[in-house]
């Protein structure tokens, strides 16, 4: 601490009176919008008036600089307080802050990145830390540049346990260019925290976590410029500061008290920002201002026009697993830009992510098995178009990070979700292991582009498309080992599907994908030696679907389709079709899908049990035949 | 410890041979499965010779007995070591281990209640604990016996957030009844765990996490018993015992390395066994057996035939929110059956839920902000049918326990899960707070029955329909207050649909729910003005979805439908419906839904905005007989 200077006192006024000012604002936008968080701005005034004021470095003229320090208000109902700082930081006149809450408004009720200084959106708790984990991460070892990540966290959403795993994973890779600010105003919405004000226990629980952990009174200005010194002086460990706030501070008769969550202030609007305006000791324009970042250090990144280093090379008929395919192709991809990077949540060699690690282990980010922080820190590396990130681990083991990847989509983020070991097919592993609703979970993310590629070659295409695909992507690969269907110089297109087995009197369209589209074609065979024309589909990618191609080849096909997925009946491959062919009369369609919780068993028994086999599709197509 | 015995050197050498049996099981099982995770059985074996033949009081011919001790096996991957301490115990003969993972055989590759001593099913990690709390809870605070709670958890897993939310659960109510194991093995599947065997760190953040800990060797009987034995005897906390252990302990040439994750031990597996037999000292029938409760003092619960105690008492026009309504229903039910309680992740005052905390503050829990520590914590109150639970919280947010539903689901679990604040309909608070795609989550769910009420009076109803039914529900309940529309005698049934404005000349069937509800009412009484007759239905359920009653009603319209949803397109309202159509031509379905991230706004200018109000209904209706 030998270097660091006591603030002058001018600067300590001049951070409380823009603290105030941001109470001041908080308090009128939300007035004029007739809802939002106040009192939760409150509390973190003084932090956010030293951050943006005195501890972070960045261009207010260019929020995205890649050399700039990040901020993550991961309390996003705190989204007036932060919009108050820019504004008073100078990006856009504090007189649009009334246009808060309005439609058409990009300040909206929570953050999100339809505004320029917003990397993230927030609002669902316990998301931010892992994001910013992200941030840290690749500030740290790809750019090697000196900026710094900040998170902001509310008392209340550190009961997630998305905090807890995110701060295993920043203390893990020794992330000292991130700080993390606890906002310890011990008032949830309905009613105190667990920990209330018991800043022992948060020291304690961030010190075994691996935190360098410092409690400041977060109303100090001085107390929190020299916690944010020590913190960026701290080597080898975050910081965690520990703030000990009040929800609603300097709103007299509100201050402290329940009740308070989430409400604009009313009729005591005018009395509290007349108290909050007798504080000021400047109400005028601030005297100071954010400090640039020291040098832009941040390397040029392109990750445009992302190609497989060399094509596929495979052999029609030969046995390959997807999820093998997948590896080798993020392999190919790395090869041809230094920005992909893989993570895995301890399942690098089931998912082969882990041929990534081989190559480049410093492109290869262990996340432990922690799937909200695998998706968050995804999120978080991908932002201002640093890597292109791709996370993988059993396609159902995603359900636990829907949240984050709902956020995602909000977040306008571009991160490649690849899920391995989907459906039945896996075998006797059993049902918890079974990926049998991530096409739902994944078709439901706006914006999502879905592959569900059918073998290796398509694979490889797969993932050489997603890298260059805006939004969230999804990869569903399978276990098991599959035929080689296409030739290596096939071209795949998102929303284009490919025919098999075609002839002129075709009486049905069977659609399969991954292992059940090596059904189809194979009841197409047996179909044809009984006289029966079944055309085979590979929709390639379930969304966004090939409506075109799916509505002319049934036509062609008698109008019967037969669509059949290893995966629950909702949601998935059948229900696309469905809202594919919605508004055409005499299109039908069959829906095979897995009905039930399934067992454990091996994969072929199982395929056939729950009605995906060869020969199940061959009963209904003939079913179907006879009835119409 | 004054009253604590030391053990006899005779039982301590059983209990060393039952855990080498226990490896021997595991080894010959997984051999025969040729899959499976010997390794990880073996680090646990001692841990579970101990609880099984020393510590559990317990009944072998009634595993769910409710006054027995209950064992969650955390880290479902161990299974077959689990399979072996039962049959050791005598619950089936040992012969049928050999059943492990085969098709049709309950002994399924990771636990599920297919199994009578299994209470709910584990594989997907880090799910154990909040369920392990929810039954030390009931059995503290509602059955007020005896019987103790044991979760052994995989150190690997305890990277898994959802863990610390538990463990923070746990000790914020006390539960010293609840003593949770943690299996320090060092070695997760793909690489060393983040804390190795850093003993010292999980201690300290287990005592910041409010839990006594115990560091013991986890292969030394004695200190195994001994640290039960203090556990039994803390008050006040629950009690965490750190066994520090070694993946394939006592596997000569394969314990404590890499690469021996979930694999057969192949072609060393006789080397193997026979070292272990080598280290029996009594190869015969073990001559020490469980010991029962030492009474059977948990109450007889009667959770059947649950009613609300006075029926729905609203205006037909009145204004009522169907989440107020929720609150009204709650209490109602909880009137009827004192097994009936609430969970709620500090929404309580949102989802009005807290009608049931003002009512009986014994029967509400607050879980705080961690959803799947909520979601867990109601499955394992719900476990052996000691309670009905319902949990709530804004519907979008139980994205964040997709895993623990889907594990729900395979756990047979009768949870009741009620959802507020969905759809653009919330207006301001923005994306963030929307749910608009947990109804393609719900309807992914197996055996998940999903409400979706039009009214208060049809919420009431749901929530009593609920109570009632098997498997998980879940109710999708709205922010703002809409017009009461049924009378208060009405009659609902699961997977039966309502219709208003019917005529003999309907040209158009409209399926609406909540608010959209509302919308496609208002557009049939404007559709009507044109000449148009537009029926209404009011599917009330949305999975069983009322198939029949919807053919039946779209062709008595022509073949015309439009449904209309505030949602987003995928695998919500309109998919369902397409599900139940989709064998039929002549029938087509215009879908009205949520198509991209939606901003914040006023709700009604949302509804419209996004194309769900009457104006864009009526639209919609128009073009659609002009093409049909």
């Amino acid at each position: 601490m030998a270097n660091y200077h006591k603030l002058e006192a001018k600067t300590v006024d001049e951070l409380k009176d823009i603290a105030n000012k941001i109470r001041i604002h908080s308090i009128t936008s939300t007035q004029t919008a007739k809802s939002g968080h106040p009192t939760s701005c409150s509390s973190i005034a003084e932090i956010l008036s030293v951050l943006f004021f005195n501890t972070m470095r960045y261009k207010v003229s260019d929020p995205r600089d890649p050399s700039s320090d990040r901020f993550v208000l991961s309390k996003g109902h705190a989204a007036p307080a932060l919009y108050a700082a820019w504004a008073e930081a100078g990006l856009f006149p504090a007189s649009d802050l009334k246009n808060l809450r309005k439609f058409g408004s990009d300040l909206e009720g929570h953050p999100t990145p339809r505004l320029n200084f917003i990397d993230v959106g927030t609002g669902s708790l316990g998301q931010g830390l892992a994001i910013a984990n992200g941030m840290a991460y690749v500030g740290k070892n790809y750019d090697k540049a000196n900026y710094r990540v900040y998170c902001l966290i509310g008392d209340g959403e550190s009961a997630e346990g998305s905090i807890w795993e995110a701060l295993a994973f920043a203390s893990y890779y020794k992330l000292d260019n991130l700080c993390v600010i606890f906002d310890v105003n011990r008032l949830g919405q309905s009613e105190p925290t667990a920990l209330g004000h018991d800043m022992d226990t948060y020291r304690k629980r961030l010190e075994a976590f691996g935190f360098n952990p410092i409690v400041v009174d977060g109303h100090d200005i001085e107390q929190i410029v020299k916690a944010f010194y020590v913190a960026s002086n701290t080597k080898e460990k975050p910081t965690a500061l520990l703030a000990k706030t009040y929800k609603g501070k300097n709103f007299p008769k509100i201050e402290d008290l329940e009740n308070w969550h989430g409400k604009a202030l009313g009729d005591q609007a005018d009395r509290v920002i007349q108290h909050l305006q007798g504080l000021l000791k400047n109400p005028g324009p601030s005297q100071i201002h954010p400090l640039k970042p020291l040098k832009d250090d941040a390397p040029a990144v392109d990750i445009t026009n992302i190609k497989l280093a060399s094509p596929p090379s495979y052999k029609i008929g030969e046995l390959v697993a997807t999820r093998s395919a997948y590896g080798s192709a993020l392999v190919k991809i790395a090869k041809s830009n230094p920005r992909v990077i893989a993570l895995d949540g301890d399942m690098k060699n089931s998912t082969f992510s882990e041929n990534l690690r081989k190559y480049d282990p410093t492109r290869y980010i262990e996340c432990f098995i922690a799937e909200q922080s695998l998706v968050g820190t995804a999120i978080g590396a991908a932002c201002r178009d640093r890597t292109v990130p791709f996370i993988s681990t059993f396609a159902t083991f995603f359900t636990r990070a829907f949240d984050q990847l709902r956020m995602g989509a909000i977040s306008q983020s571009n991160i490649n979700v690849v899920g391995s070991h989907c459906g039945v097919s896996i075998g006797e592993d059993g049902p918890s292991q079974m990926g049998l609703e991530d096409l739902a979970m994944f078709r439901s993310i706006p914006g999502c582009t879905v592959f569900y590629p059918g073998d290796a070659v398509a694979t490889e295409r797969a993932i050489e498309l997603a890298a260059n695909t805006k939004g969230i992507t999804f990869t569903r690969v399978s276990r098991p080992a599959t035929p080689v269907l296409y030739s290596n110089d096939q071209v795949f297109q998102i929303g284009k599907a490919l025919i098999h087995r075609k002839s002129n009197k075709d009486q049905v369209l069977i659609i399969g994908a991954g292992v059940t589209l090596h059904e189809a074609l194979n009841a197409s065979i047996e179909l044809a030696k009984g006289g029966i024309g079944a055309r085979v589909m590979d929709p390639f990618t379930i969304k966004p679907i090939d409506k075109d191609g799916i509505i002319k080849n049934a036509k062609e096909c008698g109008g019967l389709i037969i669509v059949v997925e290893d995966h629950y009946p909702e949601g998935g491959l059948g229900e696309a079709v469905l809202s594919a062919v919605a508004l055409e009369k005499n299109i039908i369609v069959k829906h095979l899908a897995v009905q039930e919780v399934p067992r454990s068993g091996p994969p072929n028994v199982l395929i056939d049990h729950y009605g995906l086999s060869a020969k199940k599709i061959i009963d209904a197509a003939r079913e179907l035949i006879k009835l119409f």
